[in-house]
């Protein structure tokens, strides 16, 4: 301590930010001064407790200081009262009331950061840094004055630029309605919400309270699919996901895929109106679940991110998709847009709320596949990254620091269990996962909503509830990766008859062989079988999936991808083994295939949580190089060759030194002749 | 002519600019070069015209040039076919077309500058410069590239900074809505209706057209007052008033005058928003109405600029005005506003149109007050001029270039002929004018309607249809003045009796008199009279307005002023020397008197047609400084003085050398003791 002297040395950790202050300089103010990441919702006034610290007393040989007890303020009654009746964790001291009396090391809490790093729960384990667009702020108004006749809106303004260095307020006129009676409620004391958004010029004023408010800020994050859409609701102070929910797409009844809504819109006149109009019916109804789930009003949701694909991205937003069905499939707007949620009908939220939507990257890939990118960071990437976001259209990214590439490829449903003769959609009942003895080539499986296996002999009594009522999209992956291996199937694709395989489960259907997965026509249910035409369309869709992938390393010069990411909330299912085993994705040593989740829904929580992450997620789909498979040759004959299973000419060296596939043929022509047909997007 | 060189000086007139320019250099693009303000919507493209010049032939000694025949290029198949389909007036070219080929003079022709000068009808006659912020222009669009994917609408916004120079654009979804179709119609070239406002970073669409649109542009002025509202249209190109209209102020019903509408919303929740849509209706109702006279859609109406009080001004945006019945009289907010013409419900104007605000001066004094500063420009004034803007509530602006002041008074409606005995609005069959012979005192007087006056044997016939109804305002202040010329009524404003005055038409009413105008009767008409309390009434108006005027006089230091401004439309219906007998305006030559007719209307007609113009008058609002007359001590002083016709204290040297008032008394006290009462705002 420095007894002698007029200042003392303040120490802030984590930071390691150090300065000298005059004694009786109140922490906050230190904090401020150095450029200390310390909250202070009230701006010092010892009402909001956001600039919580914790001084450390004793030797600090790191720092070469010795702090002594009194190195701060004594106990005041601001904080004496804040900790009698909030509470305040021991050793904690406020911010704003705490002074420096002699040199001291201040630790701030994680909770006391403004631009808190949240951690992601992803296969990466990402940081994450705070800093929203809607933030709330307690500011101090002076009260009217007839001799200098100024508006209570332009006082309040005077106010926020000298308390909070705001500059430049805009106000809804409903928000103008309101501020006089609660400016006078609060006793021109009042919490205000506002939000600036990445290109804003102005900060806009969302929310007005009387006196000092801590209300729920929060923030919603969409990802709007084809099938489904899914919400979580987040905290925007601390990035907290208070609840999530999900509804399947109302626009389903217009058209199962995209290519078939959009000829619904150019066949129906006022059809886009319809599907436009349905769709934002479903996210006011999402707003109202989240809302309802984390128990708070939906009216405290000041922001929302949403990410689509293109035809999604303008059925929200009201603009006939027509020109995305056909080249050049032009976008009515490719980059990121700022809008009013009143707008776009989203009555559900608060008046005020904005809309943040992210950048498409192309006519094929939109803002969910630039969601993708923000999230798994393909441009920070040191070595080779595939990135497949599978659904009904697949959308895929490769890249590393030097170069990132995009394309969609149009996979179709069948990954999702449509035009699958057993499939369903994932729900209770369905067959998720399933494994063939090579041997006896008898199948047993799993269902979702039990974790038993069907040769388990708990597994009648543990599925009675729901049943085993089909296949669902990472069950038929597994189901014909399986039969593969289990010699069921040929390299061409082909079911071999009982004969062939030796199994009376390989049953004719016609001219050709289906195998029979399940029977549960005793007990009243269906005959689960995985037929022909199955096969023929999974093949499809892995073929559309690789050809993008193969057609992206192509233009990148690579032979080989150093490791894979599997997006989409079905990616979270498939098993990487089963996937190579049908060819779905480039080969790779296991380990390297990974998981990301919803990534979509993730990169849509970062940039609700992050104006900087909205920034970065512009310039990188700016960066980033589109390639569009409809127009490519190659494409097609990527997708020719990949229709074998799992390749007819790449090599697979990393999946053939885990399995041997065995070497069958059902067919004297060789197989694969049936996959040549081009599939339609969607 | 420099046939040797390469190079050729080019002269423009009026503007004088000059340079020197390669050989086939167009005249538009030498121009631009030059910064001379030579307009063109099409961008140079041949097809709108707004670019056409004149070039002069022969010896310009003035110049120090000799321009030969073949100083431009010869008319190309272009101009044959413009001149051929459109015409074009003999001698004219068009600027994109014509090329440099020698030493030339060109002059630029009003009707192709960009920021034409329009010459107001004003009694100061001051020019206007044309500087609105929408604007149409024509642009070329890049074709969409299925490999450089990017969206319509950033393809629009990179042909906008490159043809046009402007930067960041913004669309409503409405346009975007709209934009894939438009542009491919017109084959990728469209004419975009832009807008930019004096606070706004960004440009927005507004409309898009396919090829080359000429349709109107349009924007109205709007003079929201208590008790009529007033539009006009104007072409935003020129600033033309193309059709004017008016409406009486629906909310009437909810009461006479402002306090009384203030004081309805405070006794019946929710009678504001009832008060706010009548008024935003009638605004729809008069958008609709001066289109049809204009004979244009209304949806052509891109933008609308409108002032009011600063109770009509909360009643509009929605705001309870209850804290303006109450001192300290606090506005929701002072400052200009920029706001969507949808937001305000004004569905009639173009679903885009945009709505700007003049700011508020202070809680009684309004963006009318403002627009009249703006029209009228006291701060550009060398000599010290006092503006008064009559109505239900008097506006008052005292300054010269040094320093304005501003107050408003509570004159209330007695000028409009309310709270008068016989009064009406000015409407046919409203007695305007009055005279009263001094010695037989006798009167004559003149009708709304009619040249004739009363005492021509044509006036029975020409007042037929009419009738003799009523005294409007400027009739009742032109009667109180000639009944005290008269020698009817004292200075102290009590009319005398039969015996005193020696006529029979000061009939006694109760315990006062009442002078006959005109009796009716026999014809089933009214007998319309002056009574004492219509004096009384007129006595509190015109020192409610004297007061004002005299307390910024003293807050100015003047004991004079050099001129004085009536304004409003019924300042035009005043005359100067009626009103100075009453002593409603200080003592000045009657010819520094003069009218603005509706400058209110006007100064929104100048921010209308100029960004620059509302940078200004925001700039002059912020220097005016405001006097409260509620919480003044001397207003109460100068009541008083007031009430005497024409003053009590002061002098009236400049009255007092063109009439001689009698010297007459009514009452052995002094008059004026009844004129002590304080009238209520409204």
């Amino acid at each position: 301590m420095t007894a002698e002297t007029n200042d003392a040395l303040v120490i802030f950790t984590p930071s390691g930010k150090r300065g000298r202050f005059a004694l009786g300089t109140p922490v906050l103010t230190a904090a401020r001064q150095l450029g200390v990441d310390l909250d202070s919702v009230c701006g010092g006034r010892g009402i909001c407790s956001k600039c919580q610290i914790t001084p450390g007393y004793g030797e600090f040989p790191k720092h070469g200081v010795t702090v002594s007890e009194d190195a701060l303020s004594d106990w005041n009654a601001v904080e004496d009262r804040y900790k009698r009746i909030r509470g305040l964790i021991d050793g904690r001291r406020l911010g704003c009331q705490a002074k420096v009396m002699g040199d001291v090391v201040i630790d701030v809490p994680p909770e006391s950061q403004v631009h808190k790093q949240v951690i992601r729960k992803s296969a990466t384990e990402r940081v994450m840094v705070m800093d929203p667009a809607t933030r709330a702020v307690y500011v101090e108004v002076e009260e009217p004055d007839m001799h200098e006749p100024t508006g209570d809106f332009e006082r309040l303004a005077r106010a926020l630029a000298a308390q909070w260095q705001v500059e430049g307020i805009e106000a809804d006129l409903s928000v103008l309605r309101r501020l006089q009676p609660v400016l006078r409620k609060g006793e021109f004391k009042v919490t205000v919400v506002l939000h600036k958004g990445n290109h804003d010029s102005v900060t806009r004023v969302l929310d007005i309270f009387p006196g000092f408010h801590e209300g729920p800020l929060l923030g919603m994050a969409v990802d709007l699919g084809s099938t489904t859409i899914a919400a979580h609701l987040c905290d925007l102070t601390d990035g907290r996901v208070l609840a999530s929910s999900g509804l399947m797409n109302p626009q389903i009844r217009f058209g199962e895929d995209l290519m078939s809504r959009v000829s619904y819109a150019m066949m129906n006149p006022g059809g886009d109106i319809e599907m436009t109009r349905v769709v934002r019916e479903a996210i006011n109804t999402l707003a109202q679940a989240v809302a309802g789930e984390a128990g708070v009003d939906p009216a405290s949701i000041y922001e929302m991110v949403i990410v689509f694909n293109p035809v999604m991205h303008h059925l929200f937003l009201g603009v006939d998709p027509v020109e995305l069905g056909q080249a050049p499939f032009a976008l009515a707007t490719s980059g990121s847009l700022s809008l009013d949620a009143r707008d776009l009908d989203l009555t559900n939220l608060n008046r005020t709320a904005r809309v943040y939507v992210l950048p498409c990257i192309a006519g094929h890939v939109g803002a969910d596949a630039a969601a993708v990118a923000l999230s798994e960071e393909p441009n920070k990437s040191k070595d080779m990254v595939l990135i497949v976001d599978v659904g009904t259209n697949a959308e895929i990214l490769l890249g590393n620091e030097t170069r990132v590439l995009a394309c969609s490829s149009p996979t179709g449903p069948a990954f999702e269990g449509a035009q699958i003769s057993s499939g369903q959609r994932a729900a209770p009942g369905a067959i998720e996962r399933v494994e063939i003895d090579p041997v006896t080539k008898e199948p047993r499986f799993r269902v979702i909503g039990s974790e038993v296996w069907s040769d388990d002999p708990a597994f009648a009594e543990a599925t009675k509830a729901a049943g085993v009522t089909g296949i669902c999209g990472s069950g038929i992956i597994e189901a014909v990766a399986e039969m593969r291996m289990a010699g069921l199937v040929d390299p061409g694709g082909l079911i071999g008859g009982p004969d062939q395989t030796g199994s009376a489960r390989c049953e004719p259907h016609g001219r050709t062989f289906g195998y029979l997965l399940h029977d549960g026509s005793a007990e009243g249910g269906p005959r689960i079988s995985v037929l022909q035409g199955d096969i023929r369309a999974i093949q499809l869709a892995k073929s559309a999936l690789y050809a993008g992938a193969r057609l992206l390393m192509d233009e990148m010069g690579v032979e080989t991808v150093d490791r894979v990411t599997l997006a989409g909330a079905f990616g979270a299912h498939i098993s990487p083994k089963h996937a190579m085993i049908l060819g779905m994705i480039p080969d790779v040593p296991l380990e390297k295939v990974t998981s990301a989740g919803n990534a979509a829904g993730t990169g849509a929580r970062i940039a609700l949580c992050s104006v900087a992450a909205r920034d970065q997620i512009e310039a990188t789909v700016h960066d980033i190089h589109k390639v569009e498979t409809a127009i490519e040759p190659r494409f097609q004959e990527h997708f020719v060759n990949a229709n074998a299973i799992p390749h007819a000419v790449d090599p697979f060296p990393n999946l053939n030194g885990i399995v041997t596939l065995p070497e069958v043929s059902f067919n004297p022509k060789s197989g694969g002749d049936e996959g040549g047909r081009r599939r339609r997007r969607g």
